[in-house]
């Protein structure tokens, strides 16, 4: 664990500044958090428009850590780096390592004289299909793979959310990718469709049954031929009006179906040869995981690794890849 | 054409009563069309609410016609028979023809002392899936199966919309149907996701760039996998940011991508042997049919017909299958 600085000695400030949240991290030279903040002044919702939203979103946060750390490097991932943010840190291509990150990062400098390094977000661009972006996920990434040579090599990574990535990853490189809009169709159908209009706002069921009704979402998934979606979709209406099913369920059944689709063509388009051992990997928060979890399970796969927030340890692995803070000496590296 | 009444003499009133709008038809004894208004009293826009507002709604729309045709019978269908609508006929089973509708009507006294029957919707309940519902297709269904009996005995018919129905019809009988909610889904995520934000409101483009980008979607629902759709829906926010395609025809690449699924899936799952022979036929109104015109070509089908509104013909259909008219006389049908 020895790294070459001082354990409490604070190395880097990383941000992970997303479209509704800005957390930052104090990090020591071996990559721990010594201290971690958080505010909602994600990228959509600056304390003022502008420029000036993001000088005082960064001030704010982090404006104590500069002063009593002076000099320390600065580094960021996320929205902040799009075209909506500080400064645009255009999309680099599929095949995509730490290093690339690094190569094509961009540098803002702040109005206290600090400079920020942003990590750009990554490009898929198949040949016969139209291109593919992510953009944060790239540093959770970075996370994962710097620890697991193992994983680096060969694997499946699936990060769940509004904007569920399902990601391959082949000698240390993202090669490939696929987003689903699983999280937000589910937000607009609950609250603008016909099928919100069934499903009670304060809806109370007990998890057996709730899971239930998920796994009924997840096996409609799994027998659909080629376009059934939005003709499935209605059953979250029909299985209403016809009693079938209890309005306090509807929208386990709901999350099932699109979860479960997304996870038909995920494994097709990305898994390859899971059940053959390539490593599966999630890669997220725990409510949304656990019914991935319950969702691939019903398919046969249990996942290789459950991951919590990954994205300090990748914003570490970028500032080393930027040469902005040494490597942690020898092979004992912080995991 | 004679049918033993007076050519000019009115014999029914046919209400095609839906969510947004009420239309009347005063018909004569051969089925035609002597007079015809709406307004946009549908049961989620009464006057004024419940029972009371059905009465004003009807009285507005109908009360001269009531009154100088004493006596006349009075039909219905849509919405108006739904749990929310004026009386709740309830869903009569697959397979159903018109008879079976007119066994199934229920009456509503109104308060002018007039009755009037109200078709029920239909359920399709198959043993491998949740049940689907249409109430008010049925109707049309039965405008366009009264007067060819070669579509009647064998033909898919496509009514699309808000949810569009694919419905298999077998020896004069609507014998399986399923649904999809390809225009809610389009109105969803142009109005309140992340892909509308790319999406000018008043966006200009000449219709050969439309059709393109139309047709670019329809082919990526035809290469489509089981499960690819919330995947695919991505394209039209990447297209965008990429600047592959201009902000302008973002819509109309939606637009192919979901009435590209529905018509995979339609086809799949209710179509049968499409291309050798059995008739599909296409129910409703211009330019929706339209795109369902273009999607079918490129996947190399072409309708074997395209009908206008078909209502009022249903509705004086079902008013002679329930007895409260008499058929026209002879062979020579009204069509």
């Amino acid at each position: 664990m020895e790294t070459g600085r001082k354990r409490d000695g604070a190395a880097l400030i990383a941000l992970d500044w997303g479209t509704s949240s800005l957390r930052g991290f104090l990090m020591d030279g071996g990559g721990t958090v010594l201290e971690q903040r958080a505010n909602a002044h994600g990228i959509q919702n600056l304390p003022q428009p502008g420029l000036p939203g993001f000088e005082q979103a960064f001030a704010d946060l982090c404006g104590d850590w500069l002063s009593a750390n002076a000099g320390i490097p600065v580094v960021a991932g996320g929205m902040v780096g799009s075209a909506q943010g500080w400064a645009e840190a255009p999309y680099v291509a599929c095949p995509a390592d730490t290093s690339t990150l690094a190569a094509h990062a961009i540098t803002v400098d702040s109005a206290s004289g600090t400079s920020i390094l942003i990590a750009p977000g990554v490009t898929y661009d198949p040949p016969d299909a139209p291109p593919d972006i992510l953009r944060g996920e790239e540093i959770q990434i970075a996370g994962v793979l710097a620890d697991r040579p193992d994983w680096a090599r060969d694997a499946c990574m699936v990060l769940p959310g509004t904007h569920s990535k399902w990601v391959r990853i082949s000698d240390g490189r993202m090669t490939r990718f696929a987003t689903y809009m699983t999280g937000e169709v589910f937000a607009v159908l609950t609250k603008h469709s016909i099928l919100g209009r069934l499903m009670p706002a304060d809806a109370e069921a007990d998890t057996g049954a709730r899971d239930a009704a998920f796994a009924d979402g997840v096996r409609a998934a799994q027998a659909s031929g080629p376009g059934d979606l939005t003709h499935q979709l209605f059953a979250a209406r029909t299985l209403g009006i016809t009693r079938r099913m209890a309005p306090a369920l509807l929208k386990d059944y709901l999350s099932g179906l699109l979860i479960g689709h997304e996870m038909v063509s995920g494994l097709a388009l990305m898994g390859g040869e899971i059940h053959a051992g390539r490593p599966l990997l999630l890669i997220g928060e725990g409510a949304l995981c656990r019914r991935y979890v319950q969702g691939l399970g019903l398919l046969g796969i249990e996942p290789t690794a459950r991951l919590e927030n990954t994205a300090p340890k990748g914003l570490f692995q970028f500032a080393i890849a930027a040469g902005l803070i040494a490597p942690p000496a020898g092979k004992d590296k912080h995991v």
